[in-house]
């Protein structure tokens, strides 16, 4: 089987916290998604909360201890697994963990603005899942877009 | 059955386009997202590449517009369904759409900072599908969470 | 915000628990999700486990009921949320929940056969989130699909 | 960037279609995934409509083929990109294409048994993403799992 996958959509409830891990830097906070449900009347109601501790590597230390922080409404995508631990008083735990491959602000509940992007010889601890941004811009030209005339945007709305 | 969830990681390749919809404003813009896959030597290889229009209603249409362009680095989450139209010259073609429900710039790949939350009486098309972020702040709390003490960061890494 | 979305795949490791709560009954198992990854050498080696609680509501108890059991792989698909609850020394856990709208026998891992569809005027507990399949019967008819055609299968591989 | 991972849930509407791509077998067939939505009045309302076309390599094969067909209701799980062709008129076209990873029928609407699991030492095209199901087998003992007590089922649905 494979990892399984997952997008949270929520609100940073830690200080987000840098540490060393072997010789990689990761930053984790957690993160609080809280939902709503339409009644059978139409109106709405509170819902379920999902935690999740979401660990960021690599290229994401940079730019998520940029801009990010407790309370920032965020989006973060990965792989979640199970974590078992101790608390304080030896009984067993387990947390539900994210690895993640991409986060950003979220902004349909922020203003935030681009404003650089990284270096292509960054010194951060380098990425072991993903060999660079070259081939992207290699690929992602709009003429190998099979839809990109004008109609694709003014008729798919 | 129900809608059917999505969330794309990419770059935006088409300038996004805000338009009047009814009485609802929407940005609409092209993602590419490029795959590559690991062979059985290790070696990583360009793979597919997903094209999908996003569209984004309500409270995204002013962060989209204030903080992204063609080019950046995005995470859209949304619901997607196929749409029908026809090109110029009359033929039958389709394309995938997301209704997107949260958008942002990915912190793998830029530097971005959150400038300011939106006004709580913001003059924003009024989102019908989230009656608003008040609730979150009351569920969102800490102390609500129940692995946040110390040890959930520390020991879950 | 909305409920979070996931998809699990993996393997039932309890017997599911059929009970009734206010006049609906729920169907209930444990599921763990191995993955693997593949190394920068090609080989791949055990990764983490995921752990969640599938709880089936409404139309799935007849057919899981019916057709899955302890040790089968299953995929489950659903939203989640985070249950917290008191262990018999009275310390607080929390565990991961998943309300399932579509669970199955994996294919991939087991041979299974369909044997009927449920009645149309079935004595199920009523689906509060579906209004039934009959929509599905109307809109799912193939003369609709804008690709049918025989290319799309044949060069799309 | 990674794959983008996608699970549609929906009725099959074409004759799966087997054939050799390779030294491979591969079953392909059409999807599609109808929506509905609550107004805000509380009523449902047909909504969009997602098709797909789903691509069974390896150790779905064997599966796929013994319990699908056209008309059944299934669950698809796997990565998904855009496939371009060119149809009988030699016009460009695009088509939403899936990679399946697991799929299976929906116990939501269908009743379907397990029959046996794969032999061990099967004749099916090796699946080169999968090692095989015997790592499985040693993780996923309940003994392993932090929440295995009753507890857990109990208190948590």
């Amino acid at each position: 089987m494979f990892e399984t996958p997952m997008t949270v959509v929520g609100r940073i409830i830690t200080d987000p916290r840098r540490r060393i891990v072997g010789d990689q830097e990761v930053i984790s906070f957690r993160v609080a998604s809280n939902s709503r449900r339409r009644t059978a009347e139409g109106a709405w109601e509170p819902g379920n909360t999902l935690y999740i501790t979401v660990n960021c590597w690599g290229k994401l230390v940079t730019g998520v201890g940029a801009g990010l922080y407790k309370g920032a409404s965020v989006i973060a995508v990965g792989t979640v697994h199970t974590s078992e631990y101790e608390d304080r008083e030896g009984a067993k735990r387990s947390s539900l963990e994210m690895r993640a491959t991409a986060v950003g602000p979220d902004l349909a509940r922020v203003i935030a603005r681009i404003e650089q992007r990284p270096q292509p010889h960054s010194t951060d601890s380098p990425d072991a899942e993903d060999p660079g941004q070259d081939a992207d811009a290699v690929n992602a030209g709009a003429d190998t877009d099979p839809e990109a005339d004008a109609e694709a945007l003014a008729l798919s709305a």
